[in-house]
């Protein structure tokens, strides 16, 4: 059984012996000192993760995370929620934009309905963890309970302890939730104190006069529930979502389990913010992938102190960002892994 | 026979009628308009290189052009120029960082002698086509004759043209040769006309002292050897390299068969800025990868007209960047071709 403060007290800070090894055999590739930059850094950083010198990974997972927001009632999305479901169903059928990109990098993709407002049970694929029929209306009251949001962490716990079963190594967050931009700038406006607006962006699409509204409704939901902002899973269940509180589970067990994480776009950025204000040391197994379009991604680098990979004016989520990053990470192990040394490829390192 | 002006004169515009329909497309694929940024543009560019809606991979090269300086004894490198040789050996026995990335986004690594300064004549798996055994010292004279940069632009039009029929659908360039930031430096001041300390930097790794000299050494070649910068052959033969004519010639071959060529760095940069003096349409046919440390490469940037898709803080060259772009290229094709439609997966595309 999964257990959020269990899973909490078992991260541990990255191997720093891992690390140095990683860092002297770096020196010791045919290249010089750090021509590959960040690719280096990321080899040394999967070393410290997961213990091993020499990291490799064959069983990569995007964990696509569903859940429906009851904030939508107040207009603050471009699409209707019957879209959750619909995705959800497209999902399970391969015809996602994470499908296309998850077979590219050779990861699956496990969908979890963590708390899509319709019934799934009938759908053939989708993992059946709803905590509960979508989230209340944050603008009205708290989004959920105490006690739901800690069972939404734990499902994302719980995935991750399956898979390490079936010999998962590395994880991606992903997520589908129509109005979910919506609970994430609330999440990081909770916990950094940056005004609504300098977090909230247009989402899938809203006019300039939504964004207004989006705003407005982010600001009532603040004034309405007081977050805790020292108290991660009181901002989770006031003014957060199943599915993102979910993908912060999954930060907690892969930390926890020594896996390294990759951050999708700007809601696995409040998830990860979310984990992070739980427990520092979780910082060091997420790896960043893409700078989002949305305007408050920038604010969850800034306090994880953290880079994007790159940016590429994505704004989808669904985990898309992280699985071309995946592919990075996983080029940044086997140039780690698999280069020639000066010695064994007989190249001199000594300079002019 | 290649022929470079033969070449040049093929280069069409891309494909307006294909990019039409590829951009119709992406708007019903199961996303927010757009949402997906770049990637939606880079499917669309490649279907109007290839002529296809529906453009895909299958068959990747990388071209490792290998060539020597003789600009080299000036003390413009931190490696010695026997490191050149050596790494054709590294990359012909699979140990350099360029066969770890190529193995990893499944592109084959081709090697080519343009201008090594010593016999590979005996190296298994090298694709022999010396037209000299490296560059003159261009700070004492031309670097080579007018004939020999046609040559060398032709061996890289060649190799184009030799691996369509083996099936070639995408192609990247890549180099190795110790000294070559210094030609390609050269190069780009004498297009762009702009001080030679603005476009020169520390290669792989030379002093701030070290780094003073090799401006003043690149400035008394472009003195001494007054290339006409309305005239690309002229200013590769006098300030440029083997390779990087060669690298050219593969550009300006691949936009002359509708195939994308992804620049990779500095020298790749110049390269391709080389190609785009010869013929401004060769510009749609390359796909940009990372922005390099070395400062000039921005400059290419901005001739060109085009950004970078990520920034690593590389700077080995041989391919690398270009590699790794490679696979987010693909998976932009892939994600015109496999992701369903709001139509056929029964998801809602009216806003809410």
């Amino acid at each position: 059984m999964a257990n959020l403060q269990a899973t909490i007290k078992k991260i541990q800070p990255l191997d720093i012996m891992a690390m140095t090894i990683a860092e002297e055999r770096q020196g010791t590739l045919t290249k010089p000192p750090l021509a590959l930059g960040r690719l280096e850094h990321i080899s040394i950083q999967l070393a410290g993760i997961t213990g091993k010198t020499l990291p490799s990974f064959e069983n990569k997972v995007i964990a696509v995370m569903a859940g429906d927001h009851g904030v939508v009632a107040e207009g603050v999305s471009a699409f209707p929620a019957e879209v959750t479901p619909q995705m959800v169903y497209n999902f399970l059928a391969g015809g996602a934009a994470i499908n296309v990109l998850g077979r590219h990098v050779g990861a699956r993709v496990l969908v979890t309905d963590v708390g899509v407002a319709s019934d799934l049970s009938v759908a053939v694929g989708v993992r059946n963890k709803k905590v509960r029929m979508g989230t209340a209306n944050m603008a009205v009251g708290p989004a959920m309970t105490r006690k739901e949001a800690i069972q939404a962490f734990e499902v994302g716990i719980e995935l991750v302890e399956e898979e390490i079963k079936n010999g998962l190594d590395i994880i991606a967050t992903g997520e589908m939730g129509i109005g979910n931009t919506t609970p994430s700038s609330a999440i990081i406006a909770a916990f950094t104190g940056l005004p609504v607006v300098q977090v909230t962006g247009k989402g899938t699409g809203i006019t300039d006069s939504a964004l207004a509204l989006k705003c407005q409704v982010i600001e009532k939901a603040l004034a309405l529930n007081k977050p805790d902002a020292s108290d991660p899973i009181d901002v989770m269940a006031k003014v957060g979502g199943l599915e993102i509180a979910a993908m912060a589970g999954v930060m907690l067990a892969a930390a926890a389990h020594r896996i390294p994480v990759v951050m999708d776009g700007f809601i696995s950025g409040a998830a990860a913010l979310t984990a992070y204000r739980l427990c520092p040391n979780v910082r060091g197994y997420i790896l960043p992938s893409h700078m989002s379009v949305e305007i408050g991604h920038k604010a969850v680098f800034n306090e994880l102190g953290l880079s994007p990979l790159f940016d590429l004016d994505m704004r989808l989520g669904e985990g898309t960002g992280a699985a071309l990053a995946m592919s990075i990470i996983d080029a940044a192990a086997k140039i780690l892994a698999e280069m020639a040394t000066f010695e064994s490829a007989g190249v001199s390192s000594d300079k002019a």
